[in-house]
């Protein structure tokens, strides 16, 4: 071989992005810019859809919730996100949602960046709702009912307030201490968007009125967060919350009563608002309107609902964008995930570096 | 609240482990004492199968290979695998197979160990064979043929002579330097083992004889690299290569002839030697063997063959293994995967408290 055996070559490195830095990289791009950057990604990736290696989510269900895998490739980039859902975790002073993932090159497998996802998903879920709303609400919608303050509220009000021009939010939770949260931490942004929020005292007294109605409660259960009565014409619902099976938030009612659109169909049939209808209920897939190969909203008295439960498409979009953001602001740091070998075909050379790095005899230690 | 808002808490870390690091701990460790240790965690955790919640791997195949994820659980740990195949990838300079993986904790989805597999997937395929043979191979086994000289062939033959007691091994590849490679990195093994190795001059020189033939070769085609017409009576065949639709090692008639044995039928059926044959080819999980639902070796004349594709629960073993190795050995690094809230409740709250780490106004910042 005319490689020297234990020439060392430079490590492999696969970037980095922590939560922390994950957080350092949204203050300083500015929240609202990342969420458009994000939308827009997934707005163009979504353009794209035939390109895309999909399947649904593999998930491992237990008593106290669910982990799950949610990969996705197109001929370049190959995406996967780690996600779970464990509703009782904030007793435990953990996150109900965590999440991480990567990306690799479809060329080599060679992983190029891994990545935190739980503020990610936090972020690419709201854009993903507000990139749907540009096609599915009405052009002059000023009103947001936003039911459920939970962890994701924030990010919903402000990227429709970004990416919408939304100026009044009318929030309301089971819980007062969710609204007032989700108030408090509004109120920087309420200023510089010159917009309003208030806590109303019921579901109704939220959505009347409200030209979007977003529905993003917690409980893994089949609720019923908005009943028909309550829809207007013209309206826009953003379901969010019903996203794994046996938890949704509207009645079927709602569903009867409004044109529906989807992410990726096969996967919202178990998981979305939909599992609730029967298999022949007709659902329009969100990408198919913005190829325009489908109608989105035909009148401004229709009412539209985007059956939201969350794809792989759009963590793909969020990892590029991610990347590319931190890599210019400088927040990645480097991990050595895979090997570096001096020839590839000698995995083994890996241990004789090692061991002569620690002046180990190496075959010397007794096995039991 | 009573909790103050802008209390720091301890971040929430996730162990590492990387390539590097996996390799210290190999040496510090002692390989053949890894081998060991995988393998009877692999061989404990296939003998309470029906414990695990299974599902056959994603693969996401492309035309320069194929990039996959392996999750299986069970009441406690969650464990997946990252892992590609790219047979170019050495003359990019890059490993064909790369893999990393993580575990967390089934109750809270919590990611308590992400970790390099690609030198742990070569140490558990390895322990994988040599406890699938610990059942299956006669008890009086002494040599081996080792068909394929690749990154593999040195976990192979160091897992044989560690936990079957091989003394003789029988070297073959069709590239010369390759066996070289493996015959050089073994010698002071041999040594220790007070064991021979020899290059052979064909497939069938080396398995003439042989009390165990591994095959494990890289080509991504259906190859019959062991002829029917090779086998010996009392032989036993550990197929390690045809792994994945495509890619076979045997002739049909090798399966024919010998009783096979496999790890999850389902995923065997469309990766093994497995794909050649019609349905309804009879074979046996290996678990039924260890809990002693079906025979192993029925006779000393009996030949038989592990058709291993590799399974997600053997990095389950392995990851587990490494990790408390890793621990006690001082090699775990630390990353920030998941975020720290004060208030599990508020995610938006980790914004905030970036922003007063860098003292930016939050909402200042223009969006476009």
């Amino acid at each position: 071989m005319s490689i020297p055996r234990h020439q060392s070559v430079p490590p492999l490195q696969t970037d980095f992005l922590s939560a922390s830095d994950a957080a350092r990289l949204v203050v300083r791009t500015g929240i609202t810019q990342v969420l458009r950057q994000i939308a827009d990604a997934i707005e163009a990736d979504f353009g794209r859809w035939p390109d895309f290696d999909k399947s649904a989510r593999t998930a491992a269900h237990s008593a106290s919730g669910v982990i799950e895998l949610m990969p996705v490739s197109d001929a370049q980039d190959y995406a996967f996100k780690y996600v779970n859902g464990h509703p009782h975790n904030p007793q435990l002073g953990l996150p109900t949602v965590m999440a991480f993932g990567a990306l690799a090159d479809v060329a080599t497998g060679m992983p190029r960046f891994v990545s935190e996802l739980t503020l990610t998903t936090a972020l690419r879920t709201a854009a993903t709702s507000a990139m749907a709303a540009r096609h599915l609400a009405r052009a002059d919608s000023h009103s947001m009912a936003l039911i459920g303050n939970g962890s994701q509220s924030e990010f919903q009000a402000l990227a429709f307030m970004e990416l919408l021009g939304l100026r009044e939010l009318r929030l309301f939770d089971i819980d007062p201490a969710a609204s007032q949260k989700l108030l408090r931490n509004l109120q920087p942004f309420l200023a510089q968007f010159e917009a309003s929020a208030s806590i109303a005292a019921s579901v109704a007294e939220a959505v009347r009125g409200a030209d979007i109605v977003t529905t993003i409660t917690a409980d893994k259960t089949h609720a019923t967060i908005v009943h028909s009565h309550l829809l207007e014409a013209g309206m826009h619902l953003n379901a969010v919350g019903g996203d794994c099976p046996g938890k949704t938030e509207l009645e079927a009612a709602v569903l009867e009563q409004a044109q529906v659109f989807v992410e990726y169909e096969p996967q919202t049939r178990i998981e979305g608002e939909l599992q609730q209808m029967p298999a022949a209920f007709a659902v329009t897939e969100l990408w198919r309107v913005l190829q325009k190969q489908a109608p989105g909203r035909s009148s401004a008295e229709q009412i539209t609902l985007f059956d939201s439960v969350g794809f792989a498409l759009e963590d793909y979009s969020a990892l590029r964008t991610m990347h590319g953001l931190a890599r210019r602001a400088g927040l990645l740091s480097q991990i050595e995930l895979v090997p570096s070998l001096t020839d590839p075909k000698d995995l083994f050379a890996m241990l004789r570096h090692a061991q002569s790095a620690q002046l180990i005899p190496f075959s010397a230690r007794k096995s039991a």
